[in-house]
C-alpha cells in the first residue's frame, strides 16, 4: 500500500451562491463535502488509479467523525486517522454561480498536544513496515513542531521506504535536510526554499541540499524535474482552462503511482501531468476527468537529458 | 416548562476575518458555533432567565449530533429534537473584524419526509400537557405542509397551552386563521399579512384575523401591542448601537415569561423590550448583557390605554 500524511486534515466544504455580495445574506443553493487536506486529495486521486491506500494524520470533533464516517465509504482507501481532542478545521470555498470565481474561508487547525503527537509517531512507525512508497504532504496544524517532517523522513529512509514531501516553508527547509526521496514543490516554494527565481537553477539547488529528486510544478508549463537519472521537462499538450484545486495533489499521485509501478521517469512525469491536467479540466474541484487523462498521458511532452548511468 | 418549536433547527456558526473580499482566500481567526434556529434562541434566554424549557423540532446528520451535544450540556434546556435522515443545515456569519460588518450564507434545510413530520406530531403531542406555553418559531423545512403552524396552534389551543407564533408569510397568515395567543411580527411581516404599512391599524387588522394579541417588533421603536386587555406601546429608553440579531428572538422569550409568570401586559412589553436591547448590545450576537436588561427593565417608557373590562 501506499501512505499518505495528512497532519492538517480538513472537511473541504464547497458552497454554490449566485453572487458573493459582502454584508449581504446568502441562500447557499448545493452543499458538497468531503474529506480533504493535501494528503487525503493524494490518497483519492491513488485509489481512483487502482492503488490501496492508507490515510493517516489526525481527525477530531464533530467534523472529524465526518471524516472517518467517509474514509469509511471510500473504496481503497483505509483510515488510520489518529484521534485528537480538537475539532477537525473546515475549509468553506464559495464559488459564484454566475462568474465560477471562488472565494475562500479557511479555519485555523485544532492545536495538537505532545502527547497526541507522539501517538501519531506511533501509529506512523506501525503502518510505515507495509508502506511502498509514503507522502508527507501539507502544512502543519499549531502544536506540531517545525522539524516534524525531517523526523518523519528519517524514519522512512531508515526502514528503506521512498518519501515524498510536499510543503512550504521552514518544514520544507528542514524536511529537505532530512534527504527525502521526492520533493514537489510550485514554484513559489521552490523560490522561498533557494532565493533563487530561476526553476532549473533552483531545481538543482534544491537538489544539493538534500532532496534526491527535484520535481517543480510550474502550472500551464508543467513538472520540471532534476534527478538523480537525468533531468527533465514534462509539458501538457495545450493550456486548459478550469480549477486549479487539486491539480498539485494530482501531480503527487501520479508521481507516487510511477515509483511504486517502477516506471522510468518520463512515463512518471507524463502520468502526473496528464493526472494534473486532468484535476484543472474536472468540473468539481479536485476530482479528475478520467477520459481527459487517458487521452493526455500519451500526449504530454516530455524532453531532457538521461544521466549517463 | 415553557415548550419551543423550531422545525428549521440550524448550527449556527460565526467566522471573523479581517474584512471579506470576494475572490481571495482567508484564514478564520475565530470560529463561534451553537445551536440555532428562533426557537432554539428563544429557548436559550428563556433558560437564561431561569426557566426550564424543552426543545422540540428537528436534528440530523453530523449536524445534528452536534445540537444533541450542545443542548446536552446546556443548562436549563431539555432536548425532545426529533431525528431525520437528513442533515441540520448550517448557517454561517462572516463578521469582518474591521467594520463589524456580517454577510451571511444559510444551506437549505433537510428535506422532512412524511414519515418524519408523523413522528414530530407524536413527539409535540407528548410534550404539550406538560407545557406552560409554546412559542412556534421561524420558516417551514421543505417537506413540511405550509398550513403546519395552523394545525400545531389548534392542537395546543385544544389542550389549553397557551401559543406564541413568530413566522412569516403563507405559514404566518394560515397560522393567524387557527387563532394564536400571540404573534409577534416584525414591520415587514405585518404589512405583508395586512397589506398595510401603518402598524397601528395592521396591528388592528390582523387581530381581526385570528390573533388574539398581536406584538409588532418595530426595531429600535420597539413594541406596538394590540391585546384583548388594552393597546400599547413600548419604546426602550435610548437608542442602542450593535447586532440587532436574535433581537426578536429575546422579545418573544421576554412575553413568554411574562405571560407564564402571568404579569399584565405592561410589564411582559417592558421585559420583552428591555431584553431585546440587552441582546442588541451584547458582544455576542444573539447573547443578552444581563446588566443592561436589568438596568433597562425599569426604564422602558410603556404607554397606552386599558380596554375598560
Amino acid at each position: 500500500m501506499i501512505l499518505t500524511v495528512t497532519l492538517n486534515t480538513a472537511l473541504d466544504i464547497t458552497y454554490r451562491v449566485r453572487t458573493l455580495r459582502p454584508h449581504t445574506s446568502h441562500r447557499v443553493s448545493d452543499v458538497i463535502e468531503r474529506p480533504g487536506g493535501k494528503g487525503v486529495n493524494v490518497a483519492r486521486v491513488l485509489a481512483a488509479l487502482g492503488h490501496a491506500v492508507t490515510v493517516t494524520g489526525f481527525a477530531g470533533g464533530a467534523t472529524g467523525r465526518v471524516l472517518h464516517e467517509r474514509l469509511a465509504d471510500a473504496p481503497g482507501m483505509t483510515d488510520a486517522l489518529v484521534p485528537v481532542a480538537g475539532a477537525t478545521r473546515r475549509t468553506i470555498a464559495v464559488v459564484d454561480e454566475l462568474s465560477g470565481d471562488t472565494t475562500q474561508l479557511n479555519e485555523p487547525g485544532p492545536q495538537i498536544s505532545p502527547a497526541e503527537w507522539g501517538d501519531f509517531l506511533d501509529r506512523y512507525e506501525e503502518l510505515l513496515p507495509a508502506a511502498a512508497a509514503v507522502a508527507l504532504s501539507g502544512s502543519l496544524p499549531p502544536g506540531v513542531p517545525v522539524g516534524a517532517y525531517a523526523g518523519l523522513i528519517r524514519t522512512a529512509r531508515a526502514l528503506g521506504v521512498p518519501v515524498l514531501l510536499d510543503t512550504s516553508g521552514e518544514p520544507l527547509r528542514r524536511g529537505v535536510a532530512a534527504r527525502p526521496d521526492i520533493i514537489k514543490p510550485n514554484a513559489d516554494e521552490l523560490a522561498e526554499l533557494t532565493g533563487s527565481h530561476d526553476p532549473l537553477r533552483a531545481t538543482q539547488d534544491a537538489r544539493r541540499r538534500g532532496a534526491h529528486a527535484v520535481i517543480a510544478s510550474l502550472g500551464a508549463e508543467g513538472l520540471l524535474a532534476a534527478t538523480p537519472e537525468g533531468r527533465w521537462h514534462a509539458t501538457p499538450p495545450a493550456r486548459v482552462h478550469g480549477n486549479p484545486t487539486g491539480a498539485g495533489d494530482s501531480a503527487v499521485a501520479g508521481l507516487l503511482s510511477g515509483l511504486v509501478e517502477r516506471l522510468p521517469w518520463p512515463d512518471r512525469l507524463a502520468h502526473a501531468v496528464a493526472l494534473s491536467t486532468a484535476t484543472v479540466r474536472a468540473p468539481v474541484a479536485g476530482e479528475f476527468d478520467r477520459a481527459a487523462y487517458e487521452e493526455l498521458v500519451g500526449r504530454v511532452a516530455v524532453t531532457g537529458d538521461q544521466t549517463a548511468a
